[in-house]
């Protein structure tokens, strides 16, 4: 039975750690990684520009014959995964509904708290796809743990203040009560330890990464494994090194086999 | 007698603070700038995309009349002084010559400390720049003070933290007698006052963006103050808003007249 192959899309590392998560549940497909780490972050940019950089990379993934797309950047579901799935032939898979369904289903009380960058929070993506599902949502932008985590320290005092002051913030007033905290951002599964341990014993931790990992591992394509060795192929747009270097951080494993990449703009 | 218009360039709002200090040193001029923001952070770009983004920048502040131009971006400097030089047909000014210049004038050890983001770091201008200048260098690349400066943490206890650790690290062993320290970023005038009060009492605090300035004063172009209300224009490749928002923090006054532009790749 033939491999089906999966693509996976991020602006840069942190989609990795969705790629890590999908290894987890589907080790039975091949994978297709491309970070636009020249382009990134897409957090800054306009949502015209995000789109239009997200359908070079869905073109991209489809020419090396991904079979699905999981679209493992939060800016690029929130921003463009309508205009996405209108450029792809083939399955797509977004970051956001996988992580809102998951804390509508853990949060008893219907309050779900969501951290992220700045983009993810103003484009209000899991608050319509909570409060589409009755749950009342805060939502909170956490601009510095994106650089901690990308800084290395994930687990250090400095990472431990900022994360409580913006926890502080988030499980204070109505939300004192909130039950479920949604990881909006995949830089932030590195952060779980530091999270579980700072947020309100009650809290569950929803990691968006893990949800769609799980709703990709529910689709036909993921059914179908195969015999021989996995082949795993990552493509950035900028330094392969840097890319290797921080990516290992992302993906618990080493990375292989890197390839530069220049889009047509 | 005509007014001269300075041209102003960077990637994004950090350019803001030459700004501010020409300003405040060269009333007399109109000023244009332009900030790339879509297509920010440059650190992470190549040479060649660098040179090719700036190099289509400076033609458009041409087109808008600029008498010289700022090139206010330490990675465009680092990168790309040489080929700005030779597509402009007007004087250019760097930020990464009158950093060093003013940081070998005042450092009677001959020990230079420089911070910046990673790419200015890993370049090495400002390296070169003062060792032409017999002045021994330490280079350290801080990359989280632009995102502190980013969430508007400039006198916050987390901010004065993850400076005291970098600082440390820059005042140690060898360097614990360096006594000027070149803020190689745009943004990190914003942390003047914590930098000043972490760093040894012995450091002279080396602003770039004043530095730069202070050499575009002395140029027959700032000397043609002329009547009549002065002009600022400020152009953005992505949301006008929010270079509204965050500009104003490091211009330190209002901005108005904000106009979105978009340039041909």
């Amino acid at each position: 039975m033939k491999r089906s192959t999966i693509g996976v899309f991020d602006s840069g590392v942190g989609g990795l750690t969705v790629l890590k998560a999908l290894l987890e549940l589907i080790p039975g497909a091949d994978y297709i990684y491309f970070g636009d780490t020249a382009r990134l972050p897409y957090g800054s940019k306009s949502a015209e520009t995000v789109a239009h950089y997200a359908v070079g990379a869905v073109h991209f993934l489809q020419e090396h014959d991904a079979e699905l797309l999981v679209i493992a950047c939060n800016t690029a579901t929130a921003l463009a995964l309508d205009k996405i799935k209108l450029a792809a032939h083939v399955d797509v898979v977004g970051v956001v509904e996988p992580g809102a369904q998951a804390a509508a289903a853990a949060s008893r009380r219907g309050k779900v708290a969501v951290i992220g960058t700045e983009a993810t929070i103003a484009s209000h993506a899991y608050r319509r796809a909570l409060e589409a599902r009755g749950v009342e949502v805060l939502e909170k932008a956490c601009p510095l743990l994106v650089p901690l985590v990308e800084e290395g320290w994930v687990d250090h005092p400095v990472t431990e203040q900022v994360a409580r002051i913006y926890l502080d913030e988030v499980f204070s007033g109505e939300f004192a009560d909130a039950d479920a905290l949604v990881l909006g951002c995949t830089h932030y599964p590195l952060l779980k330890p530091v999270l579980a341990r700072l947020a309100p014993p009650h809290v569950v931790i929803v990691d968006s990464a893990e949800s769609t990992a799980r709703v990709v591992a529910a689709s036909a394509v993921a059914q179908s494994g195969g015999a021989g060795e996995q082949t795993l192929h990552f493509f950035a747009t900028d330094s392969v090194e840097k890319f290797r270097r921080l990516g290992e951080r992302f993906l618990g494993r080493a990375i292989q086999d890197v390839q530069h990449v220049d889009l047509k703009e």
